[in-house]
């Protein structure tokens, strides 16, 4: 089955492996006439990228981008984009061991399952870098939303125990903190956390939040394409997260009606809500607030320590697993979250242009 | 855009508003084969019915299934079958108030915005009957599996404070209890909480979980289609689901790696694993375990005391909704979350018969 | 495979057999605000149905169409718009025979092949009654191009030998004759022809032929969603239709490129073509011409004379079909051409919508 | 709109213009376990290349294929298969002329009509390059198909007026030849014709025949997604494609039923037919005979002779094409023609995996 791509009208692909030649997406529907360039892409791919920090993999990835297609003269022709981003820094090193067993927390016994055999090089399709395609996609995504005056912001919540305190929400720490926390004291706990989490031979999981500010209302569908349940999938297809909410999302189960009702009022002549519980979507249609989504993350499974698993011989063994590993998915996922979302968005604004006869016929009378 | 439609080879699209004509389903792509009757359906829409009890409203739906086509001599033939359910008990009333406001917590001014009016009679499309084109499907989606040895089962997790002891698992308190609930002392528990919460003119919330067994490994692709990507998405569909889990879900945001991974070993000559963690899936395909899953339900939104909100002319307003509605949303929506994921399970079994060459092979020179 | 759906934002979903208790059909992603009665699509209907004239069979089918959902207060509400007719002439006779063979020209065999069953009163599925949802459906989507200004207009363009002039076009002529060939003269011929065919106990095939006017240029897309190509699909999936061409079609094989080059030229400020070899579509995208289309339609299978033919256990046979069959599909089936053709049209204009920058800029800031 | 993704389970997804840095294409959802390498896709690609004889365009393209991803230790992953070929020589001319007009046959005007603007080197996306990454796809897909029995094979059926002797079907002279007619001397007599037609600054149409052997029965779906409706979609989704037939094509329209039905009959135990006027479909489904496609192709529309035209700024001119190009399209289609058959039929195989229950039940009992 095709699981690569994404989208109905703005629809990625994406390709590669860890350890394969390169990785890449095309995406194709992205409307014609968007000044775009390497550098637009770059910057996000930047922000996945490892070794900014001692808290980070150690490797080296430059993960430059490449345009190849659907841009002329610095503008998109509406055709489809392909970028190609080269592996680099893939050493060749000995994989027969890790070829034979199934490491705890990771997908080598499922795709075994599925498929028969595996690429075990760094985990082949189900590393973290097949998430370099869709954070490109995204890069673009972003670009159209904001000239459309739609803004997405995703973030470290928390990181073990440690949460950051949204009264001191501060935009450019998400950037430049190795935690990509909105809050600088709380980079600074999570950080020694994270240090004794590594000294401990163990890793960490954490919460990361996304926001998406300036949407307007009517944006969704009922019944299956609900705008929440596409982030759900969404958010849920990135590796490792194993829960997502909207809005106040596992905390409405201890509610009341009246504690959880956000009330509609009037703000210039625009209708507004008192609260948003709901993270700005009813009935799977935003209703013009912001969106608020949420995405637990497990910790890292590859950690420094004897683990119990079987091998591809049916035996029950004893493994160490050695190479380079981060202690803590979320930082680099954050930008992957932010991303998602902002496809998902866009396709959902795409759509939404022939909701309406009214739409239809001005489009077609201009 | 077609957001009635679900799933790429048994693929449902359901139709209908809540005082409208009727209510249905078109499942296509539906093997052909199968023993089916109105009575194999009925059953699980029977469990959505109201009017089981003092805590469900007291509306009296029939809510009875009839085959329309695709069916021929008891057996599906491969052609759609057309369920149908006709609307008997929706009562003319004066919707003019209801209508020209929009209540908090429901999809009325979200439905306005996207497409400039609605059916505002009972919530329309996004009432809750719309869900009785997904049991319908969903029922002849669970007795497909069971042929293959996978049962899928949801219960009521927990209702406002009370929880189910899941150490007195009782499969038959499901069916038999008014709230769902597999543990007849907390379903005593949660009765009395209702009450109140109605006494109080108030609705409360809940949690519910659903977990599927049997399932072989390696069904799920990677990347997008990810099987628990999948399952989000159709669990997140359902009205006034805010948050879904998979596994230990948003509890591993707290974890340590040690703690969360899932060990394998083996019994009886098969890969097992020593705890369940990850909910059965792994890199987005099953690991053979039991599948575990999660969804958090927000209260009802019509509570019987005033609210603050706007009308359609842009003034605030105080309204008083009157009506039948329940307490609580879980108890009725768990079979709705049952047949949302046996349709995802089944039709990813179906896309997987494809993934090995061996398979095709084989299958094509048998 | 859910090979009854069709469309990408306006989605139809078609059900139903010949002889079952009804057929009909769900419309999805119809745009909100279009005032829609049962009329509106009774009137396409009737053109389908049979026993107008004596070239027709004599069956009796009421087929009135009743719309179940998706219509409030006489306008569309953007929800799946259910249609279903009834079945009420489907006469109880004695199947038990045609259902031990497999009628020459028919889709007993492959059915058989495929579900290992068929439903074979009257064809089940493959009969042409599985044309009342397209029709049905397609009568919304040529409601909504009239109200962009575009018209699809289909007819018969020849019968065995006798070929519409098509100098005497008369558009009236469609709709009053039983061939619904848009010339009187050889409207006589061919009911004479055809009159002959049935005295020798034989089946006359024949072409359709589309025009649809009013077309913007710039609608389709390149590569694989070309509006040809989907035209070509919607075209050729009307059972018995064994070639589909635009333009010029078949005859551009023998053409010279100076001959078969449409030059483009200007009229009151607007690019136009001198000629249309084309068919009013370029690389896949419209031109702003008329679309012209050809359908060449097979002989009715079903012929009262003795045919050889197999049996279910192998056994090779004689047979003799009774019962009640047009002596030829074309009259009958132009209307099916011109609905399937709005409704690819249709589904590619609402696509459009989102192709360039400027559009979904000034969409969303107007 | 995503124009450039073909299939549902085997699902390829081109990208690429004439003039940029290279074109490619992602398979996704090939079966695992395939042995693949660039040699298997080379010799398709090869086949597509100009500069094989004098009727061809005189430019040099190595068009050579590299596997990005998906292919591990030479075999299929059942991940994304990425290929890549590059652009090399693509000489870097002044376009500011043909920028500037529009091309009669061309997709010029209705890409600017489209997007606003267009590439307009080599004719950016609307080039023949395009067909590269189908080509790629399909030699995997005909890999595939040969390992469970079935061959598509595809040739010149008539150049300009001459048309191939099937009863001296040569399957060599195929490859061979310059026109890639199964006929030596059908070749010789369309050489001749052809260096008349260059001689004239004039060019050539023509027809291509695909012919599908050691079909299963049993294979495509009813209604919508019929065989042979997917197959003319295919067809006509390759530029200059005009018409697509399938058995007798547009001849049927002339034919009487008794003439045009196909007598089943017994052959060794296995349900076979006297004829294959249908060309091996009915109902939308294969019947076990050999498939059989017609495509008629446009001639090329660069011709060296002077054109009328308009230009962008609405003024009517005179224009002369220069540059390379080939005086007719078919030869080189061929391959392509083949190629699409061969993913459309592969797609329909993998599809028709799930159709009876019994398959199922069998495949995960096993």
């Amino acid at each position: 089955m095709a699981g690569s791509t994404y989208g109905t009208i703005f629809k990625i692909t994406t390709w590669g492996e860890s350890h394969g030649k390169a990785l890449g997406v095309v995406i194709d529907g992205c409307p014609a006439g968007l000044a775009l360039n390497e550098a637009d892409i770059q910057c996000y791919l930047d922000r996945r990228k490892p070794g900014a920090s001692n808290i980070a993999t150690p490797r080296k990835e430059a993960d430059s981008v490449e345009i190849l297609s659907g841009v002329f003269e610095g503008r998109t022709t509406g055709t489809p984009i392909s970028l190609i981003v080269h592996n680099t820094s893939q050493i060749s090193k000995d994989y027969s061991e890790i070829a034979s067993y199934y490491r705890p927390g990771h997908a080598d016994y499922t795709f075994d399952s599925k498929y028969g055999f595996r690429d075990y090089r760094g985990g082949g399709r189900s590393s973290g870098r097949e998430t370099i395609g869709r954070v490109a996609a995204g890069a673009i995504a972003c670009k159209i939303l904001l000239s459309l005056g739609i803004t997405v912001c995703a973030y470290t919540r928390s990181i073990g125990p440690i949460e950051a305190d949204l009264s001191k929400f501060d935009p450019q720490a998400i950037l430049n903190t190795p935690t990509a926390m909105p809050d600088l004291s709380a980079d600074k706990a999570a950080r020694d956390y994270l240090e004794t989490i590594k000294q401990e031979t163990d890793s960490a999981g954490g919460c990361m939040e996304c926001i998406v500010e300036g949407m307007p209302a009517g944006i969704g569908d009922p019944v299956f394409e609900k705008l929440d349940a596409n982030l759900a999938k969404a958010i849920m297809s990135i590796g490792a997260v194993k829960a997502v909410e909207i809005g106040d999302g596992h905390q409405v189960a201890a509610r009341r009606g009246h504690e959880n009702n956000d009330a509609f009022r009037m703000e210039d002549g625009v209708v507004k809500k008192a609260t948003n519980h709901g993270g700005g979507i009813s009935g799977g249609i935003s209703d013009g607030d912001a969106i608020v989504l949420r995405a637990y993350v497990k910790p890292t499974p590859s950690i420094f320590r004897t683990q119990q698993t079987v091998n591809q011989s049916g035996e029950e063994i004893s493994i160490n697993i050695k190479g380079r590993h981060d202690p803590i998915i979320v930082p680099r996922a954050v930008v992957v979250m932010e991303c998602m979302t902002a496809i998902t968005i866009l396709d959902a604004l795409l759509i939404n242009m022939s909701a309406k006869m009214d739409s239809i016929v001005s489009f077609y009378h201009k």
